[in-house]
């Protein structure tokens, strides 16, 4: 048995591995990475990931070197990860509130001095706190105006709010409204496509009103929306206007990895939606699986696997099983049967009906995919990147 | 603005700690863990605290010094956290399989030749690639054969299995089979007391089958259950016998920071079912917190809080407001109105539902208990222990 200190490369196959690891498909993973890429190119907007899905620095470089135009975090600690990796833009798309939370983006600035950083605010009285704080830093601090959805989440929710919250930006030195951002992504239910573009539609407008009203004065001015699931929608009403000035930026985040639940769901409506026209070639492809092994099989159509929520996201489906493999044979993993169903899963065990004559043994191997992504990552401090042959050909740290 | 390496303490009053934060109470914890000491000592049952709960080795020392017998881990990497905080008896409650993880038991026996370690098996399957890989290694395993819950987990369902494993086992001079385990928490609905009692007796009797039979041969004989929901009926089951060869062990994890959900509820059943007899003084106390900014206030009745499914578990209920402070005052946080709740949660963000009237303003800071405190601690790497004035008195690592 070999440790990861050795020189030769390790292979899941070969059990060289301990299980459970979270395991990413390298191959998959560069397809999507420049997908979504190519995709913000054609469609004249900019790309923003939103980091916060992988905190991997290393994938934070990837999506740079690829084109990104920045970063999207969603916290201070994540930008200081963003930008102590390379980052030279990050968009925060969150409220910066409380004390040490401030000192701590002041002291990011002052440390990264061609750091390009933006949060976002919502109130006045968000903007009254940031203006004294960083005047006393006699610092500036960039602002986007957050529109929000109604009954959704944070946001100014009608254009008396978001005036109310420039006035009070306007008051100070220290603040420099530079756009205005959304996040669609609350919007659910019925009709909700024609809800997504109605609520774009107002955020873009909002967007040119506060231009027009000389709010914003900067140039570009940044409009940016968009998680992974309606960008296609935030592309094509964000560049539907004539102001030269504003520079749209779309934040998906879970892109980058895709999986086989919530977003495989919501990519195959954006694939509808754009009626496969313009769009670079292939479709996101789900790269992040757990790997495990089979503990027990205590009932005939029961198997208990060695892994549970400490491993997985569980907030949106259960873990699908995706390959079979029994350690020892010559064979390559093969699909899971689709009679295979985790049917509960604990903090560190899932329960998986099978049926009774299943051919499956303990100490066999099962590849699962989960869904959303984000909240697999955040479960691990180490993930393995592997190449087609189950080889780890990297192994990736994460920062949360 | 200090920061943590300067020497004054840090107040989470003051500000000086940026929030989302995982709090936890020292007096609380204190009380805790020697609570469940006495009361193991009382019973006449040895304690071994399950650490995945925390997996904080700080945390560890304490319940080793308070008494405990020795600690309760789930995977040979949690295994060796243990080992290398100075934890020297562990019972891993899961199987061993995979030829890497049991590799990585046979170093981790090599690296700490003093450890008292044991291993659950529950299949032929199972003990014949133990035995297999230990004899290669020409070590000894200590295995506990697990019995199960009929539809639950993992572990023999019968005796007619259980011989079948025990069989294996003696087949092997590499493995050694030290007791009985099961997991009685699995257990829930109509008749959950009756049926946990039964399923306790089965095991209690099973194991002295066993001994009875010759394939448990060695003293003490272990004989171990119990969750944190009913180590009182462990106690009692595992206690009624005479033979003075076992040694019934019980395993709590959650009890130690305890909770304001699910182990709120188990611990008014284990204190109804006592009726408050021989117990020692008092009960446990919800002694983790999550700490977070009001960060928004986008609607009369909604306040969106800087922390979410990132930050706290959500499986077993949402997160509850306990206390409200708003910063710059002079007053000690109050108990947040139970008027307060939240109504979702998202990766980074948790909106909370309040009157129309509530003085309750951007800035301001909410604690909130959670359920269960596993999947709270596995989503810090460093967790803040406060006094009774919430001043920093510790920061703990965790070991995920």
């Amino acid at each position: 048995m070999r440790s990861p200190s050795d020189s030769a490369p390790l292979n899941l196959l070969r059990e060289e591995i301990a299980l459970p690891a979270a395991v990413i498909y390298c191959t998959r993973l560069q397809h999507n990475l420049h997908w979504m890429q190519r995709f913000a190119d054609e469609r004249g907007v900019k790309l923003a990931p939103h980091g916060k899905t992988t905190m991997v620095p290393a994938f934070f470089r990837h999506q740079v070197a690829a084109g990104a135009w920045g970063m999207t975090l969603a916290t201070p600690a994540q930008a200081r990860v963003a930008a102590e990796a390379g980052v030279s833009r990050i968009l925060m798309a969150n409220q910066l509130v409380g004390k040490q939370n401030c000192a701590d983006v002041s002291a990011l600035l002052r440390d990264f001095p061609g750091l390009d950083f933006y949060c976002l605010v919502d109130s006045a009285q968000n903007a009254s706190q940031l203006g004294a704080f960083f005047s006393q830093q006699e610092q500036c601090l960039q602002l986007l105006l957050e529109f929000g959805v109604s009954g959704g989440r944070t946001g100014c929710r009608n254009a008396d709010q978001a005036i109310e919250v420039c006035e009070e930006i306007a008051h100070w030195r220290s603040l420099k409204l530079c756009g205005v951002e959304t996040y669609e992504g609350l919007i659910h239910g019925e009709d909700a496509e024609a809800r997504v573009r109605t609520h774009l539609q107002q955020t873009r407008d909002l967007c040119l009103d506060l231009i027009a009203q000389g709010y914003i004065q900067c140039e570009p001015v940044i409009l940016s929306g968009a998680g992974s699931a309606w960008y296609d929608v935030v592309s094509a009403v964000f560049t539907d206007h004539d102001d030269q000035r504003i520079l749209p930026v779309i934040r998906p985040g879970c892109y980058l990895t895709h999986d086989r639940g919530i977003y495989q769901q919501a990519q195959a409506a954006v694939m509808a939606r754009l009626q496969n026209q313009c769009c670079p070639v292939g479709d996101l492809q789900s790269s992040l699986e757990i790997w495990a092994y089979v503990q027990s099989r205590p009932e005939p159509d029961m198997a208990i696997i060695a892994f549970g929520k400490r491993d997985a996201a569980y907030d949106a489906g259960l873990p699908q099983p995706e390959l079979h493999f029994r350690p020892g044979s010559d064979q390559k993993p093969t699909a899971a049967p689709t009679a295979w169903k985790l049917t509960a899963i604990m903090d560190q065990h899932a329960m998986m009906q099978v049926p009774q004559n299943a051919d499956l043994q303990v100490g066999d191997i099962i590849a699962f995919s989960t869904s959303h992504p984000c909240l697999t990552f955040d479960k691990w401090r180490q993930l393995l990147v592997v190449d087609d042959d189950y080889t780890v050909v990297e192994r990736v740290e994460t920062f949360f």
